[in-house]
């Protein structure tokens, strides 16, 4: 039993990727990693240690969460989040964020400034204003990437002209599925998760997805805690996150074996997911052709992947 | 095994209440309940009930949904609803509605006729009008009655003018947490649940609830359908729709085993749920003074109750 840490920068990862493409997120996964190891290591509680790490992701503009946020149908921004504490079961959500810089930290002010647990939209934007909350114009978070992505997705779509096709699938497939996340555990026991997601490419205006509903993207209680990645509307059908810990708890089984289990039965090519349990177990399981993803634990293991099979 | 119906009207309710507040409520729920029970004799699918009850239930305004919803901190209404089918598990979510006249129907277009699961604020709007659905001016919605308890809450919150005292606790606690819900099974064990609110008295612009969140408010799937109503942050931590499901699954107990377990171990005064099983097992367990409810089953059992515990 010791501290355990794990991240992913979203499960939309082709077969395979130009170093061009590769090199800078394993770099961006490396140094978040490192970011969150030393957080740990000098005995931030989980809760500090999963908002600070999604904040550095937010702001790596290589994944689809803050700064390089997917855009809306109308090439706009709604971004999403999620915290929560494994002992308290606290948590804070936000939804439809389109100025706030690191759209995981609102989502802990909800957490702690408010008697509710998720606010979306314009009172979302409100209390960001209200808290005094770092803003930009929405312009900032649109990366030319994105602009193509769209582009792609919307001339992919010419022909399907009804809202029932396939969401915004992307000829290169590169990243419009690339939610963040992290999760956490202390050598206490202490657990937390936080995801931050820009949704997907070509998203209706409105769209909720996984990330911010507890129990789908995010989630964590006192056995563990989970962030998950994917295809959002999939992950919120499976209450992907909160079944992790649901198969622990009601079958008595062990992270990994839970993890495994849930992320088998979830559709093909839908759902990848970062977990760790009270006592350090580490699991980043996936179904899908990849998923960004690292994880460190105190014993000294450490992992950056995108393709294969979790060794850990 | 025959068809099953369950419907509330709300956990938010005191004690006791005078007979012109009790009356009007009851008389709401027989006549839902009658609506339920014959479109089920009638063999529409359980998706079709479950919408058309809670459209009934929406319309009457002793209810705390669509006509009758109570009040932002700001005087206005933003309603919320869910919709799930058992079988295929689809579903549909909406929040943040002003002007549609029956949510839990738009929440059933999102579901039939976009590639996304919940759509909210804005974008919910638009897609109500671009669907055709029926909209109405927002104060259509705001009953006398509503427009005093957000009075009494707001007077009530004078003197805690932080965001962290107790959610508009209103002087008479009636019907703050009105939620709606229908959940039906037919003889061949296809299962739906539907879930529509106003959310609660004096909630901050943009707060979403339980009521819309797969897995926490509403819930179906090859085993059971769940509505929830009580304190929505709470029923949101506990993902109290789900769990009375994974319990069935994964500990492999009845539905009123399952339910019971949920309800017992949320927190006291915080949640009710109605369910049905796919074998027309009924359940309606509640851990606050009282749930607006009703039942019925093929084999001729019906009950409407406010305060006692469920005899079936």
């Amino acid at each position: 039993m010791g501290w355990a840490i794990a991240i992913h920068g979203g499960a939309g990862v082709p077969p395979s990727l130009p170093p061009e493409k590769r090199l800078p997120r394993e770099a961006g996964l490396r140094h978040c990693l490192d970011v969150g190891i030393a957080a740990l290591e000098a005995r931030n509680h989980p809760l500090d240690v999963v908002e600070l790490v999604v904040r550095e992701l937010e702001n790596y503009p290589y994944f689809n969460a803050g700064k390089g946020s997917v855009l809306t149908t109308r090439g706009t921004i709604e971004m999403e989040a999620c915290i929560m504490d494994g002992k308290t079961m606290k948590c804070g959500a936000v939804s439809g964020l389109s100025t706030v810089v690191n759209a995981v930290s609102l989502a802990r002010l909800v957490m702690e400034k408010t008697p509710h647990i998720y606010l979306a939209f314009g009172g979302a934007e409100a209390f960001a204003r209200e808290q005094g909350v770092e803003t930009v114009e929405m312009s900032h978070f649109i990366t030319p990437e994105n602009i193509e992505r769209l582009k792609q997705a919307q001339e992919a779509g010419r022909v399907q002209i009804d809202y029932t096709q396939p969401d915004g699938a992307v000829a290169d497939g590169d990243g419009q599925t690339g939610t963040v996340g992290c999760v956490a555990v202390d050598n206490e026991g202490n657990l937390a998760a936080a995801t931050s997601t820009g949704g997907i490419v070509n998203k209706m205006v409105g769209r909720i997805g996984d990330t911010p509903v507890i129990g789908a993207g995010t989630y964590a209680n006192h056995l563990c805690a989970v962030s998950a990645t994917g295809m959002g509307e999939a992950i919120i059908r499976g209450t992907v996150a909160r079944d992790v810990a649901a198969v622990m708890e009601f079958k008595g089984i062990s992270l990994k074996e839970a993890a495994a289990y849930v992320v088998d039965r979830a559709p093909p090519g839908t759902t990848g997911l970062v977990a760790v349990s009270s006592t350090g177990e580490v699991a980043m399981p996936f179904n899908t052709p990849g998923m960004f993803r690292a994880c460190a634990t105190e014993d000294g293991y450490s992992e950056i992947s995108i393709w294969e099979s979790p060794s850990k």
